[in-house]
């Protein structure tokens, strides 16, 4: 009966390959039972696990009411109310293409133009990392992502389409960068297995890291997937919340000014969600320097365009340079000190970040507070920061991080006060606490460096599932 | 060089699954060059390929403007803004799904009400299908037909998922009805294909024949999956279409009045882009009677979840009681006036249609003017339609009809100085052509039914390509 019942509906809808039915939803049940609000329940659990920008809402806001024609549903707009709700070709608005592409290039400093006509619409970047798969893996075929990674990268890329994700993995030791010797590692490992890898996937800035990629690590990876004639996406929809130096280098800039780079194995994934805070408009957006991937990645737009209703408001926004400038500079601003304001704190406790200036978190370095250097350590640790200290963080496990201790904070998507009461539970925490001697830390790396890496790992997805479930998970939400 | 430029992308990317790239495209492009404008290009081609209804947007923009606080990019809705922006759970918003549940139950005679908690979004109705296919079918299975059917099936149904599609042919010998008979004998060939039949997807009301199921029709393709144990995906996009008795049956209703039936092989598909005239804003809904495929949909809709915004503007537009049965009442009346017209004028020239009562086209039988009966001659037939008469019509085999002879024509997607433009145009050409001999056409019949159903047909995509190709395209567009 149990294999009839299976059997009548597809592998995709009985495997657990969304990575959402998981046993460990302790921590986002305990929020979604009890949330934080600093009148009605101030003992409640603070949401941070959510990479949500709130820091600059007030401005769009204000762009709205001072321009009425942007919007179909004004007196002022409404004269083209008709056209645009019959509007559904899938190559979009032409001048929502044009804003987009300007707004790209105005976010990577210039110092590129993107080609309006290379703007592929998609259902958030949730549906343009799905789509760029589709365009260039088939079931079974592999791509290398360097770890510690997006947890929704197991649905996004993997899901639907049945290609494999191998981690590379990265070190703390040398601030998580990502080596030309991993990326060979992870790739020769895969020649064994015999598994085809079809490319590699980075995101920059990165997601958990909060990181940019400095230009020699990008021109590394490049020639990397040029020798090995593999794709490489780059995930670029944190682009604008870099907030101090090194300024954002989009993959644009660097195979323009690369001369033995092959741009059909070039492509980017971009999106507004997170660097304008409008997640729930669903812009996503593919840009390939290959033709026929742009043509079949809008060809797969059809299934999930941007409501013209959108498109058009955005149009506008979008081509306001005088708003654009504005924004950009003063999101910067705000990014920047609502970081400060959290690392400062952190650091008069003792407890230490990784040094970051971009997304919408931080990657803070809980190894000292483990009680054992381990994966069950970093997650009796985070049972208590949910329980105890009420704040709901996510812990490295989750992003696949192959070091535990590391949990990513989220700091944009609460308001002043409610920052001055996660920062004190925290700080009263860590005092409490008794730190634990570093020889056991590094007795635990050595261990677990000859762990990294087995085949078992590769396709066991419960070590990223604390990081899921619940109604406010990253996965019931579009992508976090 | 080309095997390895080949894998360079996927197999998605590099066949043809999507439908779009044809020899065929000559209509279309005559269109693109020609456009008609009453003023600007009086002898241009007219669009009567375009499955859009535009007769009753002025209703909306009067609603909107009655109703600024429906939208919050007005002074009155505004304040609302961060909030909406920032939404994003794949659940969309709770008073969006009970709106459109209520409105699913009125258009349906509020003979069965919809619950709420199973409505689950996706973008428009091309996405909504993929995902019920996603859900139900692995690569390699296949889903059961009615011809003549939706020419963007292949690509919404079986492009990404791999899945097969198995034409059951149904004549006009009985008006295109769906028979047990057809149903067994298509399920009967899949089985000597050792292909896996998942089930079967109807479209009530049929596009393109614009015709409703009646009950019995329904109840026996209710007892034939029941008795196979295997899906029913009911598309029920158009609806709120008819506009003259019968009136619609949901397969909710059908089922609710069967003791029989597991309701976990029910499924429908729902869309606001025909039945309010609005594909621009890409709102589609799987709407499943099984829980498990629910929740699979909803965790896909992750790939193209509704804006927000637009599901916030919609959310008062079709909670609005007095509206909503304003529109319903407007738009069937408008409808059946503008198909009256067209149904009368061709009749004046002696050419029949398919008895029809629903949808934004007709089924218009050019069969006497075949000068052979065979899919070339109804191709010859066609260019001489687009080439000389100028209208783009849609010819049978784009909708793998089994019987050459049959156009589908949309009406609701124009004025009424264009509607008397295309009459005259088309009267003017029937008048001029010699009718052939009704021998003829019962020796193709005969012939024909030897043919159909071979297996190199079943594959064979040539057959439907003459619908598509070029910025106007069904497929260019979202959906048709």
């Amino acid at each position: 009966m149990e294999f009839k019942r299976k059997n009548l509906l597809s592998k995709i809808a009985t495997n657990d390959g969304h990575g959402e039915n998981s046993p460990y939803f302790d921590g986002w049940k305990a929020y979604d039972s009890n949330p934080f609000h600093p009148a009605r329940n101030p003992h409640g659990v603070i949401q941070m696990g959510l990479a949500e920008n709130k820091l600059c809402s007030d401005l769009m806001k204000k762009w709205i009411l001072e321009n009425p024609h942007a919007s179909i549903c004004t007196a002022q707009g409404v004269d083209k109310f008709n056209d645009i709700a019959i509007f559904q070709d899938y190559h979009c608005l032409k001048e929502f293409r044009e804003a987009v592409a300007k707004f790209m290039g105005r976010v990577g400093g210039n110092k590129v133009t993107f080609d309006a006509n290379r703007i592929v619409m998609s259902g958030g970047a949730t549906g343009a990392n799905e789509t760029v798969m589709f365009c260039l893996a088939d079931p079974g075929d592999a791509f290398l992502v360097p770890s510690p990674y997006y947890a929704g990268f197991a649905r996004d890329l993997r899901w639907r389409t049945r290609i494999e994700i191998i981690p590379v993995d990265c070190k703390s030791s040398n601030h998580f960068r990502i080596t030309r010797e991993a990326l060979e590692y992870a790739y020769e490992k895969a020649q064994t297995w015999n598994i085809n890898v079809k490319g590699v996937i980075v995101a920059n800035p990165s997601n958990p890291l909060g990181t940019v990629l400095d230009r020699d690590t990008m021109r590394n990876i490049v020639s990397f997937v040029n020798e090995k004639t593999i794709h490489l996406v780059c995930d670029e929809i944190y682009a604008a919340t870099v907030f101090s130096s090194p300024r954002f280098i989009s993959i644009a800039e660097i195979i323009q000014d690369m001369d033995d780079c092959n741009p059909d194995l070039i492509h980017i994934v971009y999106s507004l969600s997170k660097d304008m805070g409008i997640p729930g408009f669903r812009v996503g957006i593919v840009y390939s320097f290959n033709d026929e991937v742009m043509h079949c990645a809008r060809k797969m737009s059809s299934f999930g365009l941007v409501s013209s209703q959108t498109q058009y408001l955005l149009t506008s926004m979008l081509s306001d340079d005088q708003f654009v400038g504005n924004f950009l500079r003063e999101s910067s601003k705000r990014l920047a000190k609502r970081h400060h304001v959290f690392i400062k704190g952190l650091e008069q406790v003792g407890i230490s970040c990784l040094k970051s200036n971009a997304g919408l978190f931080f990657w803070m370095d809980m190894r000292p507070l483990l009680k054992e250097q381990s994966l069950q350590g970093e997650l009796e640790l985070w049972h208590v920061i949910i329980d105890e200290v009420k704040l709901n963080v996510s812990p490295g496990s989750s992003f696949r991080c192959s070091e535990p201790g590391w949990f990513r904070v989220c700091f944009a998507n609460m308001d002043d006060e409610t920052v001055e009461v996660a920062l004190n539970r925290i700080q009263a925490f860590v005092l409490g606490q008794e730190i634990q001697e570093p020889d056991k830390s590094k007795h635990w790396r050595k261990k677990h460096l000859r762990l990294s890496f087995s085949s078992s790992r590769l396709y066991d997805e419960t070590i990223m599932s604390p990081h899921i479930i619940s109604p406010h998970s990253p996965l019931v939400r579009a992508t976090t």
